[in-house]
């Protein structure tokens, strides 16, 4: 446990899969360290391929997932990729480790250790899910799995800043999933390379896809890019090589028009803006302190001091006292 | 429109609606002189009490809300309370206005002054929402509204910080949830001081009802009140008149133990470390602008620069330059 960090780094750059879970736990709890790891494994990074899907609770999302990381295993094109699989559910309220749908999820891929699973949900008050989910994609990258799919629950902004991270986002619906179906849409419209009509031998799956081109035709995409739209039974795997084959055509469109390293720039741009925000948020933390803001807080209850104000003041001081502190 | 600020103050301290719209749309998109404008109006707040209510999406939530607020206004206690409504939809694509079922809603309550409904929607790709509705609460209670109500969709993390600054919570329940409402459950013990079992006349009820009594049994709250269970028929309007007997044992409770300050406080320690986060960030991108972000973003997709190296230099960056930097 206590092995110097390099020898972990290696192991886990050769895809030792305890060295990762190790490093996943720790990036997690923002442990000390998990900065000085990610800045270590980052040029060990660039490799994989991120497909991020989302889709509504009960759209049969985990399913899907679990059938495209069998077929890329599969390696119907004898390439035989390794992959990563991120599971995260914004809703959740657990604060931490796999719920019981996941632990069976896992037991099924543990012959394959080809197949990486991890559980993520809701950590701390402050947000940040999106910012551990993209953390955790890059020690799965640095551990040289050639692919990973995170999957995540619901289609709110959570799961856009999730999903936005991927190269190839991924939206499933089903049939008749009731009347907020278009405003569902019209949110993820923005954010789809891929559709996927899930459980399409159900009644109502042509309908879904005319609501689709009908929505197409309304929203131009900056980049050009019609989204396709894939119908699949994920419980029978059907429409899962069609699926990828999509997915090949997105990245090859990409590739074609030199969009992809505009894309990940985007992504990166979001990121930073992220990085910047909880890292000065914790800077501020460490300034004051818990005690100072809890008296703050009490004051701004009592009415004795006007929030607004207060926090002009505290950014002002943020700036300043960097060099009036005497270093550790 | 273009008349001094003070005037502008003065109505909406007056409790004029046309005054109190311009400034909530003005505190939602942040516009130049918000800031000014709640800092002028803090001194004024405080007087309101600040009930929030959350539930997931059909649980009968805005009737409910509808009904609460009807009871305060007939005022059976000859009080005749004035009250405010923010419905917000984290989970909505929207990014602004309100949407159909809202308008009705609204329409609805036009005859009637005292009642004041406003919609929000998820605003930006940075949160915030939780801070842009205390905002609007705060408006709310300058203009003199006794009541203000914030009902919220959903049971995730963006909802229990929209309510978080509520003096009290209500967890709305129905009969016949399915299998994920002991997870659900299982994260809003710790924010509900009220129970509601909406739909009370459904099957199941009293099942729901006994799950809350044994998880209650399970996790103790560190300010020692047990939530009361309350069963309605929001469409009927059965049960309100007990709810809001609820609500008033609780506030009963908070003042006989000397906690709703303490509560207060708490809240706005939560708040405090919001708007800090908030504003660092705000100072971060106007101090590197979005053209020299996106050459970093740039140069991190490309893998010629760690994005987490980079980071700490910013954050350093930031800390220096307010002496460097010539004052515009």
């Amino acid at each position: 446990m206590n092995q110097p960090i390099h020898i972990w780094i290696d192991q886990l750059r050769s895809g030792d899969t305890r060295a990762l879970a190790r490093a996943i736990s720790m990036v997690e709890n923002r442990a000390p360290g998990s900065s000085e790891l990610l800045k270590a494994l980052f040029p060990s990074t660039g490799h994989a391929r991120i497909i991020g899907l989302t889709g509504a609770p009960g759209a049969g999302k985990s399913t899907l997932v679990d059938q495209l990381a069998r077929f890329y295993r599969r390696g119907a094109d004898n390439e035989n990729r390794t992959v990563g699989i991120v599971a995260v559910d914004p809703t959740s309220p657990y604060t931490g480790g796999a719920i019981l749908g996941d632990r069976i999820r896992m037991q099924e891929h543990f012959s394959d250790p080809g197949i990486y699973i991890r559980s993520m949900a809701t950590r701390g008050s402050l947000g940040g899910l999106a910012r551990t989910t993209a953390d955790v994609a890059t020690l799965l990258d640095a551990s040289g799995r050639d692919l990973i799919l995170i999957e995540t629950v619901g289609v709110g902004q959570d799961e856009i800043e999730i999903v936005r991270l991927a190269d190839v986002t991924i939206v499933i619906l089903v049939p008749g999933m009731g009347d907020d179906v278009q405003s569902i849409k019209a949110g993820i419209m923005e954010i789809a390379d891929i559709f996927v009509i899930n459980k399409s031998d159900h009644d109502g799956a042509d309908r879904v896809e005319r609501e689709i081109r009908a929505l197409q035709s309304l929203v131009l995409r900056h980049d050009g890019w019609t989204p396709s739209i894939v119908k699949t039974v994920a419980t029978e795997g059907s429409g899962v090589p069609e699926l990828a084959a999509a997915i090949a055509e997105y990245e090859a469109y990409l590739k074609r028009e030199n969009l992809a390293l505009k894309k990940s720039a985007q992504n990166w741009q979001e990121r930073l803006v992220e990085m910047l925000r909880d890292a000065m948020l914790e800077k501020v933390r460490r300034q004051f302190g818990d005690g100072e803001l809890s008296r703050y807080a009490a004051e701004v209850a009592e009415h004795k001091r006007d929030p607004y104000t207060l926090i002009e003041e505290l950014v002002e001081e943020a700036g300043k006292s960097d060099k009036e502190q005497i270093p550790p």
